[in-house]
């Protein structure tokens, strides 16, 4: 069996912690398995990078910044290669170039093309364990990128398609993925196993156990994967496409995200293109706005209301404030005191009034519903800041999670 | 003008030296030169790489300990182009990778064989400075490798040579090439030139201003080197072929090295093979042999004294004992209380009496001399470690150094 085995950050973080990821991946090389492991930097070496990188340039360039970033993996893979060795086992690390791993050029958020495999296989049929720098690849030019925050979940998922890999196991500070975030909903189940589709929005609002872009790429390739716990031997939790029955409720997680300001915008013209004027000039500042709604206003006019995220904010106000009398609205307001509750399940699909029973339940805990928004699998609505924890767990008990 | 900058750990140990390294760059750019800068890893980094791999792995294997030294640069580099484009410049990093640095596999003192010089062209056509990682290589195998200590000379001078550059300097934390070491020798004069061969002595006596691998290099391309401060802007030591009468002066300098040791082998078999035995068991085990003496002994015997360094005088003593019935000595002693003194100079060949006057000298300073060995432009005395600075001292000013 060939084996991915993917450890973030602070499964690395130190000497002990390093030398039990290598007895892991060793246990399972002497069953005679293929161990290709995935790292990424140390701790919060990446960050520490970043700093060393802010303190010479304010705003550096991409290309050199992911130049320094890189050598964090190198340090990672580096060090375990050595551990094992210690430990007796044959051992190997290999960054992007000696991979290689070809990505495009976007640095700082460039997504992998095409994974060279011969280097790897040639290691692995010389029985030694693989030591891969995750995060990192290298584009046409020679140049490093970096694929951007999670990015070394991606570069599992990618090589265990590459290398038509049997298993793709993450390993994580948790030990799989929950029903809900454990430290708010006390009563919150792991969850045995949950769809590519229930992940992807899992992970999207806000979940963080898994990066979104290494599930779309498991989903795309059907790399199965296994989130487990880097501290102890549970079971974890699978991510494949289907999920059986027998396995799976109507709601698989309630997931909670703080990153959410609401901007209202009152009294634009009720004419064609309105909307489209104000969308566009947020785009066009790389604004990325969430959740919209619309409704009518006043005397022809018409009021729209949208999220973005926190970072954002500001600079959302003060370009609209500046664009007010050409977008031709009469005031805006934002919130700040928001947050988004979604509901993310693939048995809503075929299970009616999911949606129903949600906002009954958030209507018994006299909880109000700022927003509302849904795709075939998830309800988000914006609710106040202050109701975020109890209206988490009425939902996540209301629709049996707890039990 | 193409002009190959060299900077050492200590002129880019901390912001602040960065961005003085970054200024110096800039002037020569800004005056319409070509400029390429070959960076050490800053300070003490590449120190601190090893403590961590050793905490991992007391004897780590070369090519994981040499994936794991190579960050050091490169974490240099990218700060040094992130400063650059700070002061508004263009600029550029490039590791061996990149470049690409082509090197044997023998890891931890690997020698270049070829520097492609494709990508810094580009660079610099596109008007950037291009900072290129010292120290570093890669191997046939895409494997990383490192030049052994004072690599990043090395670097230098051979990109210097590939890249037919007009000038290669070297900056470190002395301003040039002195008569003697000045900590010892108050009087001690900085050198206008010097020649490859009196700087590739006093490079391997320990005077410790070029990695003497680098003065080979150079003397083999006829890259002509300059060793400057990078402190200060005074001018430096030009090392070069040939130093013009008027410049020279019969001895160029007084080096000391403290890392000797001589082991007395009394009593050999005077019969042919005896000290061919004797060096061929010390070379087999990796000990490096300086002087030799021979001298008849009693009885038909002879006695062979010659030095090691001090990390070898263990090592050397335990395997000559065990050795002792084979080899067929008497016995063996050590003195760990001495030390080398020589003076070099090109002016040696034409002025016959220098080996005279140097140990005029010592018997005037009441000096014992252990042992003496000549090259062509080369004398150099074992003396007691006690009477170093003593003797330092009065050859600098037999010489006429101080004047």
């Amino acid at each position: 069996m060939l084996i991915v085995k993917k450890f973030g950050g602070t499964s690395v973080a130190n000497k002990e912690r390093i030398f039990h990821v290598a007895e892991r991946c060793i246990a399972d090389y002497q069953k005679g398995h293929d161990v290709v492991v995935v790292l990424s930097a140390m701790g919060k070496y990446t960050d520490e990078l970043i700093d060393k990188a802010r303190d010479i340039n304010p705003t550096p360039s991409r290309r050199e910044l992911d130049m320094l970033l890189t050598i964090g993996e190198q340090m990672s893979v580096s060090l375990m290669a050595m551990a094992m060795n210690h430990l007796g086992a044959r051992a190997i690390s290999l960054n992007a170039f000696q991979v290689a791993m070809h990505t495009t050029s976007a640095h700082g958020n460039a997504r992998l093309k095409r994974i060279d495999t011969e280097r790897i296989r040639r290691e692995l049929d010389d029985r030694k364990i693989v030591i891969v720098t995750g995060f990192q690849g290298v584009d046409k030019y020679d140049d490093y990128t970096t694929l951007g925050r999670g990015g070394s979940d991606t570069t599992a998922v990618a090589l265990a398609a590459a290398l038509h890999a049997d298993a793709c196991e993450i390993y994580t500070d948790v030990d799989g993925v929950y029903t809900a975030d454990p430290r708010l909903v006390p009563t919150a189940k792991k969850l045995k196993a949950i769809t590519y589709d229930e992940m992807l929005d899992l992970a999207t609002l806000g979940a963080g156990v898994l990066h979104n872009r290494s599930v779309e790429m498991a989903k795309k390739y059907g790399v199965q994967l296994v989130v487990r716990s880097s501290m102890n031997d549970s079971e974890g939790t699978v991510v494949k496409e289907v999920v059986k029955k027998v396995e799976r409720m109507i709601i698989s997680g309630v997931a909670l995200d703080k990153n959410a300001d609401r901007i209202s915008v009152f009294g634009l013209p009720d004419v064609p293109g309105s909307a489209f004027k104000l969308f566009n000039t947020l785009a066009k500042n790389n604004i990325n706005v969430d959740i919209i709604i619309q409704s009518a206003g006043r005397d022809g006019t018409k009021d729209i209301s949208f999220t973005v995220s926190h970072d954002n904010l500001q600079d959302a106000m003060d370009l609209l404030e500046e664009r007010k009398e050409v977008l031709g609205f009469e005031r805006i307001v934002s919130d700040r005191d928001v947050v988004k509750l979604s509901i993310v399940g693939a048995g809503m699909i075929s299970n009616p009034g999911v949606a129903a029973k949600m906002f009954e339940c958030l209507y018994n805990q006299n909880i109000n519903i700022n927003m509302i928004a849904t795709s075939e699998i998830r309800i988000t609505v914006l609710i106040p800041e202050k109701d975020a924890i109890k209206a988490m767990n009425a939902v996540h008990e209301a629709f049996g999670l707890s039990e």
